[in-house]
């Protein structure tokens, strides 16, 4: 990735040359970024985009060309500008792993560093992960929907820009996809890239008939033909089988079909039937054309005869749900060492944020494995496995639960450390493989499209305390 | 812009080999870049992103790990590696200039160049101008519902990854709005970069007063404050009017207050009282929290005292309408010389594209300057402006309509000719000039938000017999 730096909202240098000159150059903030809500009205999100944060905060560094550019706003003094020419970031970053499944309100990265540096990266790091947990999750919603069926990503024409086309393809992946049409995303991400042909390539012929003999004659092993230019039933699936046929002649077996256009509900069931009188029973039926979760399980519980899914504009733009709302909100600061908890108060109380320094411990059933909640602590708290756990709703105090025979894991680890990265970077693979680990750990009841279970997300009683505190007795206005 | 050649579907890399494999090498393709549907049930799209397509095609080229790439599918030969080692584009592209206001079902871009070469880009402009497009419409649509404030492009944190963050700002500003908050946007294209202070500015500091106060001092001529981080009128405005004060004895005048949460249209009518009350007449109001057309519409109608907009997240990703679904369409090609429209035939007539060799003609009454209609023709046709012209609908062709004292303008014009750019890139500060004088040239009744009139958007006689003798007598099946 380029040098991203200059990529910040303005007010993040007014404010940095703002604590430059309140003498707040050495303060230390702490940052949270999280969300209020999942998208979609779902259940989760899985977060995605860590790399891509470790890439950012690595090459963070303001070229004399960008220099030269502030200076002209008549803005910035040559104080402020001889510290962005010096300017490292030196901060720790903790986050939880790429591809963690996690929940409104949980710190999925808090930062901690020098006022200055801490403000700078709020765009980027909320810009990044932002766009790329929405698509691993909506992809994960749209996978959750074909039932097991594969799912390609085919977007990059519909993408938001370049960037959200590759980096959303390799979301797509990470949230379920088997692979994507991006060529430059297969690239980069090492991960499998799709396609066959357009209806242009069929119109380029003087007949269908023309076009796919062409195509199975350059990929006779690999041959997929696309039926509706003209007319899927009476002349797409019709000249596909002669095809097909002089492909088995010649030794070959087709692999597929793909329709585009038309009632996928009664076309891929016609040509269920056809492919298979004529002795095709492997051909596979790929279909697309603005497909998302609601009509793939619309055409599924119609029992449609398609055995691919290729998804473009409603899954690379999260068409009906655009925007993740992370945020990066601040909850400490460090003064002569010593840790003062921050909030933003709200007439609604679902934006008041959880001051302090935390983590989050998940916590599991040893008897199943599987996640059974959350609790949001304080970083220097320590869960015992080996006694009882009682956690209770942070508004209706009176519902706990008690746990026994669980075991924890601390979602939030470190990425940065005095500004060296102590996190390798993850294979796509490796992290696509981890989601679905991540997939298994939690019952379908959280995970299921429609309707799903809330997961609790809990604060430990300390947390619980400070953050009432605040609210009570504040000699902040 | 870097070299974005591999930012391409797959499926036009196989159709590349089976060209070249088909003896198509050679064949010449004409294409149209153009969209179905204006956003949000719009009357109109600016088109944006002819810059960047110029970048893109002059930086086409596959790098030797690009070819090891391809190489290791196992998908190509050593013929077809060897041609993309060679690649260069040496066709013909013409558009219409960024800042145009453009219909649906009218040619933005067309591509005349040879098979391989007119396939391989065609993600890569509908990836640029769908996004672009889309958002500069947004924009504009946002500034209409401003009715001549001032609206602000704030959204890099929630754009779909950093490429839509700055070239959504780009877009932003040609659809309408007086700057942003993107700092590499305002570097790139020389666009005004805005901004102050977050929350985290307020909260970092002891007391709301004291964050205050900090900023005026460090901004003493710009300074606009931030109200809504503890509660708005209780202590926000109160705090702000002593600072305002404090100010003034200095020989400063402060500029403004921002609100960004709570009930927007009762907190600005009482804030503007409170101001007008202490004397500060001048002190703008800033809005922001999920606007968009709708709800500043909304608020206009309330008589809400906002005197800027910040917009975000709903602009910068187009939220209600997250794709512009512009497509690219094979409508001709030349074979030994001669030119063979092609069609792409569909159940749903509005999916059938116009076939041929194409132009557009915008219609302009001599006594206004307005534009009346476009007619799409053949590029060869000719408009005599000193003869009567009627035009008809292509659905209804009883519907006709004839103008006299009229002027025309051609639409598509030279981008690349033999593969070299012909036109130069324009500032972003003269293409906002140029849409500001498109948006003139249009009666409002096209332009309004909601229910607009449909603009006409007719086809020449030549073309309409061109296109009906396709759809009667095919043999193309």
């Amino acid at each position: 990735m380029v040098n991203l730096t200059m990529l910040t909202d303005f007010y993040q240098l007014t404010m940095m040359n703002g604590y430059l000159k309140s003498d707040k150059k050495d303060e230390i903030m702490i940052f949270d970024m999280f969300y209020r809500k999942n998208p979609n009205d779902g259940g989760y999100t899985i977060v995605c985009g860590i790399n891509e944060v470790i890439d950012y905060i690595e090459n963070l560094k303001f070229e004399e060309e960008d220099i030269q550019y502030l200076k002209s706003l008549n803005t910035f003094d040559e104080e402020f500008l001889k510290y962005l020419r010096d300017f490292k970031f030196d901060g720790e970053i903790y986050a939880v792993e790429e591809g963690t499944i996690m929940f409104p309100n949980e710190p999925i990265i808090r930062v901690k560093a020098k006022a200055m540096q801490a403000q700078l990266v709020e765009t980027t790091i909320l810009c990044i992960i932002n766009f790329q947990t929405l698509i691993a999750t909506k992809a994960s919603r749209i996978c959750y929907s074909a039932m097991g069926d594969s799912v390609m990503e085919f977007g990059l024409r519909r993408a938001q820009a370049p960037d959200a086309g590759l980096y959303g393809a390799k979301a797509a992946v990470i949230g379920g996809c088997i692979g994507t049409s991006n060529v430059l995303a297969g690239q980069k991400f090492d991960i499998p890239v799709l396609g066959t042909h357009a209806h242009s390539w069929i119109q380029s012929f003087d007949t269908e008939l023309d076009a796919f003999r062409a195509y199975a004659k350059a990929y006779p092993t690999k041959t997929v033909l696309l039926l509706d230019t003209y007319d899927t039933l009476n002349s797409g699936i019709r000249n596909a089988i002669t095809v097909f046929n002089e492909l088995r002649e010649q030794g070959y077996e087709p692999l597929g079909v793909r329709i585009d256009s038309g009632d996928l509900e009664f076309l891929s069931k016609e040509i269920r039937k056809i492919l298979d009188s004529a002795g095709f029973e492997n051909v596979k039926i790929t279909a697309s054309n603005d497909l998302d979760e609601n009509t793939i399980t619309s055409l599924k519980n119609q029992g449609a005869q398609i055995d691919i899914w290729g998804v473009g504009t409603k899954m690379i733009t999260s068409f009906d749900w655009a925007a993740l709302g992370g945020v990066y909100k601040l909850c400490a600061v460090v003064r002569d060492g010593k840790m003062i908890p921050k909030i933003k108060i709200s007439e609604d109380p679902n934006k008041i944020n959880n001051p302090g320094y935390k983590n989050i411990y998940r916590i599991y059933d040893k008897n199943d494995n599987k996640a059974k909640a959350d609790l949001i602590v304080l970083d220097e708290e320590v869960i015992n496995e080996n006694e009882p756990l009682t956690i209770f709703d942070p508004i209706h105090t009176w519902k706990k639960m008690t746990f026994e025979n669980f075991y924890v894991k601390k979602l939030l680890s470190p990425l940065f450390i005095d500004g060296k990265c102590v996190r390798e970077k993850r294979d796509i693979k490796d992290i696509k493989r981890y989601t679905d680990e991540e997939k298994e750990s939690f019952w379908i009841q959280y995970r299921r499209n429609k309707n799903p279970q809330i997961y609790k997300v809990d604060l430990s009683k300390k947390l619980w305390n400070m953050k009432n505190d605040l609210l009570e007795n504040r000699n902040i206005l």
